[in-house]
């Protein structure tokens, strides 16, 4: 999982926010989330998801710190999106036309799958599967050519990583309101515990590195692509 | 100029119209029109700029066919649309929120410098300089970081060739509502006559080797760079 940090009202108003929040009881479950949208209504859901709680179909009272698997983690994520659309919708879509949230939960929750969800700001959710193993949320269209291309079901988690790191610069070329440091969190199946955590800051050395190779790479690639015979 | 023919009201209703008009008087002038948005406003505003004219401020009437320099065929299609904002505005607007049309127009009219102008729903325009010296309409994102990278106003035409391919290949893979056929053409300046036009298909031999080699030298690319050193 990868995510900016930069959140914006307008191109004159940038902060600094952690859009990756994980959560992890080692031998129990791990638990990332990434946010994009309203900033207010990811806060106030993820506030309901973690520390206030929801009442399950079941009737339990449960915050992802005590769900008992990674798809009911994703429902109540959905659920408490509308509890935020119940109390701040109303206001917001008056005010400014729109309730615009998304997250990206996975990870793994006991003896059971490792999985990933996208939750829309409807409450619903879909599931990653072999045939979409990536989601993206937020400014997703720089970045989505490379994924497209390269990313696939079988691809290992050190190319996953350089995937999501070259995606993230392109897009982070292209569109000022995307904006470093950047946090990654690499969870590995069957672990229950966080592998990587890591907040990659401008002067980053890995990082610097990849994108001039990267750039390299590119230029080279297309100046050795020979020209037409088409003449003009 | 580089433009694909995919137009759509809906993914049900899709559709292949030329989207790059060229028009050409060997010796006189070269003016390449592409457009995007709303397919109806954009052909009403092409009508306007090349068959019925416009008055232009000196009380000329005037088409792109006649106008004596690129700067006036800039100002004269975006006169032609606000002359359809006029009559077909109010009810667009009323019905479905919007009046949404881009241009880009390029060429050299006779002795007059070689100039290339984006024209906005407003009819207002900009032009592409030293430090932007591309534009781009309609679905940009996708292609837009390999132009971002690559592309500076000392790229030759046979790069920026290729480059222009890549990038609409990258946009084709990612968005179903850009599609093949895609027209191009090259005009060299001082030239006064068209360079190349050709339409390329989805066998295009040379078009298909470029994204070939292109998604090979991606693959090559991404697994040439060293992992991190990050244990995880």
């Amino acid at each position: 999982m990868l995510a900016d940090t930069r959140t914006n009202a307008g191109v004159d108003n940038i902060a600094t926010f952690r859009k990756l929040a994980t959560l992890e009881v080692p031998g129990d479950r791990v638990i990332g989330v990434m946010s994009a949208g309203n900033l207010a209504i990811s806060q106030a859901a993820l506030h309901i998801a973690t520390e206030t709680g929801i009442k399950l179909p079941n009737g339990e009272m449960h915050t992802l710190h005590s769900v008992p698997g990674i798809a009911q983690a994703a429902q109540l994520l959905g659920e408490a999106v509308r509890e935020v659309y119940r109390s701040d919708g109303p206001v917001l879509e008056a005010q400014t036309g729109e309730f615009k949230v998304s997250f990206l939960l996975g990870g793994q929750v006991g003896t059971g799958p490792m999985r990933l969800f996208q939750v829309y700001s409807a409450g619903n959710f879909i599931e990653a599967t072999e045939d979409t193993p990536f989601f993206q949320i937020g400014e997703h269209k720089y970045g989505k050519p490379i994924l497209d291309r390269a990313a696939s079901f079988d691809t290992k988690v050190s190319d996953a990583l350089k995937l999501a790191l070259i995606s993230m610069d392109s897009t982070m070329r292209s569109n000022l309101s995307v904006g470093l440091p950047i946090d990654l969190m690499v969870y590995r199946k069957d672990s229950l515990k966080i592998g990587l955590q890591r907040r990659i800051f401008e002067d980053d050395p890995y990082f610097s590195n990849l994108r001039r190779e990267w750039s390299d790479a590119l230029s080279r690639a297309y100046r050795a692509i020979p020209g037409p015979d088409w003449e003009f």
